[in-house]
């Protein structure tokens, strides 16, 4: 198998190395790749850190440091429990900003996604949250406290609405407002529908928008912006196929449980069944990404845990 | 086999009525059915009507007129094309005014399902375009022509926001408005993600809300109200384990296509698939239902070509 | 001047004894009428009480309590503040329970108002947000409290939207529910325009909706539906031709403090300016009610009050 | 009077023109502007030209050619009449791009405002259903005719909820992006409440977004981006006290008729009663602004109109 060439149909670094872990049957830990894994108040915190290019090319992630944090139920959540997902993530967070700025330094909250497409519509909805200084420093300042941070925000919509590359619109702004550091929120693609708008991904290796939905855009990153690019990013859709692709591996599982397994079964079940499936069912353009009909709910508790993190950790 | 037990996963008869024939290897038509297909401006029309106890035995549902439009493309669609579709919707339910009502009878259309979820709001949304006159007539006739008819409707919510089963809503609301005919709007469950928000299944049998996403209430029929019920349903969402198992066939015939075919796997196909794959899908509470990600454009598009298609049969 | 003929321009049953007093130059309390403030937490509570006919005519209001909660700065509130407003909500709402109910006994809550409307929505809103349980109580009871009420929940439509009266409606819910005392939630029309979104009104005399803006229709009350109505009021729109009468009185006095007053102007602002001023600004049928910009914010916050305080006081 | 200092509280220019006129006593045109007005298919044109600086200095409004188009009863409006509408906006584009543009160059579209406020929705609104080709161009020029013209579209948001100057946005996105011209759209305020969401200025002299509601920014014109800007602004909200100063001025006249009239009152209405009104009505920071009950369906069939305008116009 080569391994380079993986389709891994997920932007987390987490699930990505469990997969590769799996294809390669890799016991231990990947070359170039460390993981850590904490337990906090029922949610589960993982750190994946790719050390080096080895690490890098596993998985197909820049080198960098991956927080994934798991809350569980979230479309059930309670307020106290928002608010504990809230203190987590604010918490790391910090950790982040300790390692690329100095104290109080410009930040600059970037809100990926179409607000009229409930799925993708986090990151314009966390934007809207925000607590923003940027204008009251330079027009009101005598109602802040004395060291507050400078915060400044916006939600560019996406190409197929604007016309225009979210680098582009981002490199402008970037020039003209001059931040020293960006938090993007985007929505990303998982392997796991129980994922859904119930785990944040934090990055600071910035991110390529749609990349997980095979839509690569130019990415938002150090390299083209020149300051330092944290991303959080939330699953909201999974690919079909790759849910009826795990749901055959499964439904093998269950025959070989029953001892109806032959040698054939065996070989199904180690061929990469994605693209086979994908080809048998393209049925138009549109059915390719699924999202749970309970995707309102989700998208507005998860949209409250990321703006109440963010505005804590500011 | 046993027939009558079938699982279908779906609430259009057409699609049951297809299935039943595959899985009982019939060639022609199933005994008690009868069925059309129309081609009109790029959609089709297909009438099911189930004549007997034997047909409606076979794909469970009651005897009666079962008529499904499909519209291709419809997140694309123009102006034009959902002018066209609600034209065609207005020709069918105009033939089922004419053998269940009087001239210009009052009617009451119901709107079911919930507004604050994107792939469960079409009903409410439809009755927000409804030309309502009844009001008028009572209050200032003078506005309107001399042989308008009564229209009056109503969303009545689902049972998780009120806490009230519909039908006992609808039961008062009947008893004091007296309407002559109920237009019911629902959402459907199907088996296939293209036919999510892009097809109208018309039945002047009534409906059982939720019947098919395994969550039985009480039926909304002229059994139940006392007058007679046209169920216009739109499937808006399509079950997790449905998919997989469709998919599972699908790869198996592709597997087959390539001669890697053997007796096991012919016999792997046969065996109803679905069960297993749901048991082994289980993964929480919000796992089982999926729509796709355009399903805020597809749920305007086909609100638009209903609330028209009635305003216009009116 | 006739006083059974004022026109209030309020459904706030505080405001219309300020306007009484004023216009009769009462310097005590209306007899008839008693009343009482009490200051909690930075928010004013009113108790108004209508004894007999007298104070009933005086008013246009029937006998019974009128409980007003002002809360400052709704718009701005912070989580905190709106908890601390629902806490006296809940207990307000709760002495009423302990007059007109037996212990849990069945309550339906019911929104009033056209979610399509912002400044119309709160009644749909906060039924989205209450903890409905009679559902659970009758499929599900192993999952609740043993002593838990049953609560149920509606959002019937205006009558532009539906074409039925709301007491028509209501009529046969509660014929099949069954509850055995209702909270109405509703929009009220002011006179002040810093009350907008930021004042509930208790009523345990129901309510005619629409009556504030000039539309009567048939009242909700004990007397039409045979079980007792707690209203909840809250203004969201003022008239237009209020706020121009007002602001003449205002821009009056201004005259007279700079002493530029003369037997003319003392005549003037003692007539009814409104229906004059009515009559001049009518410029269409939609400029007679208005609302502030920031209604969006406003009526958010004051959904999350009102259905917090309904959900803790059950 | 110091005839530079009006306060003119509206943003249209042909009302500001009636405002001066009728404070100066002037009958004719006033120096430096030009007007003419056409009628069509029910609606009204008007074209306002300030020819110099004498023009401009009295209206308080630069050199250049504001187009006022008055669509009736547009919250009522049918398709068609949505249609004829777009139709004549497209006709006045197009005429303003044959004076700045050369054939098929690049277009920019913005649309200011805050799409989570109803009132301020107006310009979020219409980018959304603009027809945008520049990523198309780029990416799949094949499903393109052959001379499309370049259309990119942003909303950028407002200064309280990004912390950023318009203009700061603006500036970046057209140094990266380049275009050849800017279409902006903005909410305004007017003096009069039928005007809202019912009447377009067209203006080639860019705009300074709030700058009728006291709220002033940087411009955004050819000055400041250094290509040409076409604003397209549509009164969305009136000033509370502008409403009560008219209400004064249309009471006394109506006193006047009934022979009430005296000295004093002459000289009452001769008085700028607004800063008098306003210092009076100050109630809180809320107050100032207000907008229709009707506001939503009316930004909803506005937004429609100019989308449609641009895109027929493109």
């Amino acid at each position: 198998m080569n391994h380079k060439n993986m389709n891994f149909r997920t932007d987390l670094a987490l699930e990505r190395r469990d997969l590769y872990r799996k294809a390669n049957d890799i016991k231990e830990e990947i070359p170039g790749i460390k993981t850590e894994e904490e337990y906090k108040d029922s949610m589960t915190i993982s750190r994946v850190k790719i050390l080096n290019d080895e690490g890098a090319n596993a998985i197909g992630k820049p080198i960098g440091n991956y927080i994934t944090i798991d809350i569980k139920d979230l479309r059930l959540a309670s307020e106290e429990e928002i608010q504990k997902a809230a203190e987590i993530l604010s918490e790391e967070l910090k950790k982040l900003y300790d390692v690329h700025l100095e104290e109080k330094q410009d930040i600059l909250v970037v809100g990926l996604g179409n607000i009229g497409v409930t799925a993708d519509a986090l990151g314009p909805n966390v934007v809207r949250d925000i607590d923003i200084t940027r204008h009251l420093l330079k027009y009101a300042p005598q109602y802040l406290e004395e060291d507050t941070r400078s915060v400044s925000a916006i939600a560019p919509g996406v190409l197929g609405t604007t016309g225009i590359e979210t680098q582009e619109i981002l490199k402008g702004i970037v020039d003209n407002v001059k931040p020293k550091l960006i938090i993007v929120i985007d929505s990303l693609a998982s392997k796991s529908i129980e994922r859904i708008s119930s785990t944040i991904q934090i990055a600071d290796t910035g991110i390529v928008p749609g990349a997980g939905v095979e839509n690569t855009r130019k990415e938002i990153s150090e390299n083209s912006l020149g300051i330092p690019v944290i991303a959080l990013g939330i699953p909201t859709v999974v690919e079909l196929a790759t849910l009826v692709s795990e749901g055959i591996d499964i439904f093998i599982e269950r025959l070989q449980e029953k001892s109806k397994s032959n040698g054939f079964l065996n070989e199904l079940q180690k061929e990469d069944k994605y693209e086979e499936v994908k080809e048998a069912l393209k049925v138009g353009d549109y059915n390719m990404i699924v999202t749970p009909k309970e995707i309102d709910d989700l998208i507005e508790n998860m949209s409250s845990v990321v703006a109440r993190g963010i505005n804590m950790s500011l």
